[in-house]
């Protein structure tokens, strides 16, 4: 009852093989994926993903707003009213996804997600994950665009166990995406961006050398020193979108620094500061979006 | 400015070390540790953790509902209102906590946990998780209380990367806990109870070796060679709780098996169905936990 589909971005070549069942993927468990048929999704050309379901519904109210879609009646529904895993909003071309925190939450997401946009035939998307994260010697209020995702050790990869073998994944991200984010930063000129390295863990604690867990068996020392060592490779340490990129086709992470770890491990600075901050991303990857349709609409 | 401090359920030794900075705590990124004090919960002997925000909600409601503490008015208002990341409930001695999907999600919601409980003088809790999972040539409806967790090699062991350091971590369950919720299954004769080993994976699709996620390199050939031999060692397969056990003190995990993963991926039982299954480990964690207040009542 198998039959063999792939679901790529043009004009890259096919590199992922996806098992179809029909339409039995509606009874999946965490995502309802009959939203491709009720919602007609089929012009989806933008996802933007990030953790929070709060801060997704308040980038599509910014979408809307900036795209001048806004209707001054309209609620922003979750379309993923079946679950409370994830919450999902849509407007025009722009469907805006939580994922939770972490690699496993996130990577059900990206799965069901990726699905949905191939039941619904939508082709060339572009994937943007935004959020918050800690920086390693950048000033709060960094935009950092990823460049390359790099391991507890530091180095470039992410390791998958499938049927019990580890299989090694590409951390790299699309380069001419993350170009084109730099530029657009540049014409915004409304805070600081920068292109570098991210470490991804799979804890947020213990994992990213914190002293302020539950449990912490290492010195500030210990920290200082394995900190100093991330930074002659990273900009800044996270834990959650390592999957972003391999099970996409073009994607791009843009994050704001919230704290320089090296100085702590607590935020120091105002809620209001840190929701300026919390912006930012928005603000760029709109400013990509508002850009790339106005280009289309002009050609 | 740190200072040592442990938190231990009595009468273990106290093995764990956390360091406290004082209430600096409260500004933490994703909890609101300073409901510890608003809200008086010191008195907590029980928390129940679940990933769904919804079925934790419906938890609390039972639990007032058994403990003859209901209040036909009562709303149970989510008292972590501060964050969209976890929903946390409370009635009486029972604290009810929401943790997403997948280790690192639950990994930060116990690091926090934990130190709400340290800050509250909260001593004697037992922590129970209780959900749903796939079993392993196990009829759909069955409870399982994990009796030790074992990685996708199935070795039982759980692998922490701390400073760029492997650290090894036992994944024994406390199998007294487990012994006393399987002689409650037999008290209550509702459904069938068995005490089993946990295969944990961090990831719900190829490393659980599904064959409808978005990506899939391997046949049913293989993924039913991979779960024979899963089947010698474990009775079902999930993945998100491994942590639990070494954070905490006393923990037990209560899951009831959906599907039997060697008969295929999906869901194949009503919503109704599979409603009533997931209602069976609040049901047995829910008769434990009155059985050990009217024994303390008595006493």
């Amino acid at each position: 009852p198998l039959s063999l589909q792939s679901w790529n971005r043009n004009p890259r070549p096919a590199c992922y093989v996806w098992r179809c069942q029909s339409m039995k993927y509606e009874k999946h468990f965490n995502f309802v994926m009959s939203i491709c048929c009720s919602n007609n999704i089929c012009s989806f050309q933008f996802v933007c993903v990030g953790g929070s379901p709060w801060r997704m519904k308040s980038f599509i109210e910014y979408m809307a707003s900036i795209l001048a879609m806004e209707d001054p009646k309209a609620e922003y529904p979750n379309i993923c009213a079946g679950t409370d895993r994830y919450a999902m909003y849509k407007i025009g071309p722009v469907l805006s996804v939580s994922h939770g925190m972490g690699i496993p939450s996130i990577s059900i997401m990206l799965h069901e997600l990726i699905k949905l946009l191939h039941h619904a035939h939508c082709t060339n998307v572009t994937i943007f994950r935004i959020g918050t994260s800690g920086g390693i010697g950048l000033e709060p209020g960094t935009v950092v665009i990823t460049k390359q995702s790099v391991d507890a050790n530091f180095l470039p990869k992410f390791e998958q166990v499938i049927l019990g073998k580890t299989v090694l994944r590409n951390t790299d991200l699309d380069s001419n995406l993350a170009e084109e984010l730099l530029e657009c930063s540049k014409e915004l000129n409304q805070f600081k961006t920068v292109i570098g390295n991210t470490m991804c863990t799979m804890d947020f604690y213990e994992g990213q050398a914190r002293l302020d867990g539950a449990f912490c068996s290492y010195t500030e020392k210990d920290k200082q020193e394995y900190l100093h060592n991330a930074q002659k490779l990273v900009f800044r340490i996270y834990k959650m979108f390592l999957v972003l990129y391999f099970y996409s086709c073009a994607a791009a992470v843009v994050c704001v620094t919230f704290l320089d770890r090296l100085k702590g491990d607590q935020l120091t600075s105002s809620h209001e500061v840190l929701d300026g901050y919390q912006q930012q991303p928005q603000t760029l990857v709109g400013h990509y979006i508002k850009k790339h349709l106005s280009d289309k609409k002009d050609s």
